[in-house]
């Protein structure tokens, strides 16, 4: 029996309904804040992603030639194209560029829970400003969605990797040997960053120095134990960010964020319910055009792992209730059957969805059916009331039935 | 400058709205018509097309090897994926089973108009009921769908593959040879297909018959040409689509529809202003579970290209408008800034969709700006009228503006 590959899901009917369901609230979300949607072919050019995230990145991707012999990748996250869009498309469009994107991304890991090799995200850029409202807006958007979900318990955290990045540079780190050390320093892996920051050159007290940066925690106030520019900008972000009525992000210099393509404000969303993997949502300031062959411009996104946070939302308990079909037509015999189908042709004119037997089914096997595909009505066409242009119409939760005009019946059913 | 993959496209945010619109539409057509929505991965083990379409289809295939040296494939259409998760997840389930899925699917071929490497289907199954009722059910769906769009201009064609396939059996050819005569015909390529069936031993009487049977085309009353009992079921076909108050197709016994999976009733709608390439839906009755795995399913279902569809919709002339963003928040001056970001998170909070300046521009650039994001209102927030707990609301259409109460500003712009 063939199965979906491993790491990739079926999606079932009832699954899909809520997943769509939550898309379209994210997508309102965004809408809402003025972000308009973009979409991205599902494979680029490997390269893109190499530019973006180094080499190692191959690793991890689903990449193949094509019959052209050009090396393709299904997208492992969707900024990069985004960013190529932007430059192939709208790099001469009015700035700032508001647009988000929704769909599946790829990468070659052992699966685990809440990870699958398919997996989907939705992100948002803005792309083409470089102030304090700027990524303001693009962190109030995020926590909104997030809200918009209905996450209940989620915690918001705000860096800036431009302090940590000027810090390692100052104390002697060369751009080449930043990244592993901005890995082992967000992962909090002191103990494998010291050695490294050591055969660099960083003496003792700038380590320990830089070690307590990245375990500045708290609220706003703590600000004032890391001076500098950096800093004042990120006051300014969070008082916008608080004139919108959103909550105060904390404060957290060490959100890294792995990846060296950020330049400054830098932030993350965890949901605790989910235990360790709990991160949902990250993003921050970047530049990236200018690898793709445009000219440099500022940009700041993010992106919601979709699938961790339907998962957060189970692990909270939240309930979705499946939208049930109205009405399901039953021909109480043989020769009705024909009009039955001409009642379920007039139900769905009128905007109301309407399933019917198609098995041949008595009508008592039918009446089962409609129940198991969850209809609220059952609509009867039997030959006594056709007579009077009239149909039996039973409310399948109350078990109430009566008899009713066909020309009332659509009003009755939409009540 | 690093560009898409050939054949694929970057879909921007005027043209992605379009789509999401059009896609909302069939959605909530298959979902009235009682079926449900279901998702597979973007790629599968290659094997699984080879087993529905046979080895050729690897030339077309975007085929690829894992990092476990599997052999996989982009998805070149959903239908086979489809009753995959069917046999694996939905076999037990009460049948039939009505499912619908949207999606990319990727074909390696020669981009030319209208024609995609990577190209978007909605289609829909029923799957697990052989009746009359069954097929005439899945013509309707396809034919509102069609209708829903708002395509003026299209033609169904129903025939039954059946008939040829019984009659190329019983004048010679056998089950190995058949496919590819099949697709002659199709093509109405009869000075390739009649050489075929002589090689088979067909008699130029019954190959004579076999061109005149998919020459036979016209209104339900030519079924009595081909008596037998394809044309007794499709005649009770053609009488439940009627009954549910959908125009009866045209029959046309040369519809093949190239695949030779398909066991019964088989349709096509073509838009015939989209000229030589004009076929934007297709389907049949037929059965592929049994090829996975799983017990032998009987089903009926269609695709319709959604690419297609929406040329065809463009060449007629459709006007799609994009809806506007609401409101465009604007600070008369600097020290109104954090105001003005009061306001636009007021006026999401109600959810007004709502857009801010965040490029520090002066009043005159940014009401500029409201103007090219094509906001319907903008809402100006000066220092006079704050103190009274009011802005200036402008209409961009009418240029009417007025001062308002905040607390009113959310009901003047739904009004």
């Amino acid at each position: 029996m063939i199965q979906s590959p491993r790491g990739t899901r079926d999606f079932l009917p009832d699954e899909m309904e809520r997943r769509r369901f939550y898309e379209g609230l994210l997508r309102q979300t965004a809408q809402g804040f003025g972000f308009r949607e973009v979409q991205t072919p599902i494979f680029e050019e490997a390269e893109l992603f190499i530019l973006k995230s180094g080499p190692n990145i191959l690793n991890e991707l689903y990449a193949f030639k094509d019959k052209g012999d050009r090396e393709m990748a299904l997208r492992p996250e969707m900024t990069a194209p985004t960013i190529r869009s932007f430059v192939n498309n709208m790099s001469n469009d009015p700035k700032p560029i508001k647009v988000f994107y929704f769909g599946q991304c790829f990468r070659y890991e052992r699966p685990q829970s809440g990870r699958y090799r398919e997996f989907f995200q939705f992100g948002a850029e803005i792309i083409g400003s470089a102030t304090p409202q700027t990524d303001a807006e693009v962190v109030a958007a995020a926590v909104s969605m997030i809200k918009s979900l209905g996450i209940k318990q989620y915690r918001v955290r705000i860096g800036h990797i431009g302090i940590l990045k000027r810090k390692l540079t100052q104390a002697g780190v060369s751009a080449e040997k930043m990244p592993e050390i901005l890995q082992k320093l967000d992962k909090k892996l002191y103990d494998e960053a010291r050695p490294m920051m050591d055969s660099c050159g960083v003496s003792k007290k700038d380590a320990d120095q830089i070690v307590a940066l990245t375990e500045t925690v708290g609220r706003i106030e703590i600000l004032s134990k890391v001076p500098g520019e950096e800093s004042d900008y990120l006051k300014q972000v969070l008082s916008y960010i608080s004139a919108m009525g959103i909550d105060t992000p904390e404060i957290d210099m060490g959100v890294v964020r792995g990846l060296d393509y950020y330049t400054g404000m830098v932030f993350e969303i965890e949901a605790p319910v989910l235990g360790a993997e709990k991160q949902i949502c990250g993003g921050g300031s970047y530049t990236l055009s200018e690898l793709f062959g445009g000219e440099k411009v500022f940009s700041t996104g993010f992106a919601v792992g979709f699938d961790r946070a339907l998962l957060a939302l189970e692990k909270e308990g939240a309930v979705f209730r499946s939208k049930k079909i109205d009405a399901y037509v039953v021909a109480a015999s043989e020769d009705m059957k024909l009009k039955a189908f001409e009642v379920v042709g007039i139900l769905r004119k009128k905007g109301i969805s309407a399933d019917i037997d198609l098995a041949d089914r008595k009508m008592a096997k039918a009446m089962k059916h409609a129940s198991s595909v969850g209809s609220k009505f059952v609509v009867i066409v039997g030959s006594e009331d056709i007579k009077n242009l009239s149909v039996t119409l039973r409310n399948m939760e109350s078990g109430d039935q009566k008899i009713v005009k066909i020309s009332d019946l659509c009003s009755e059913i939409a009540h």
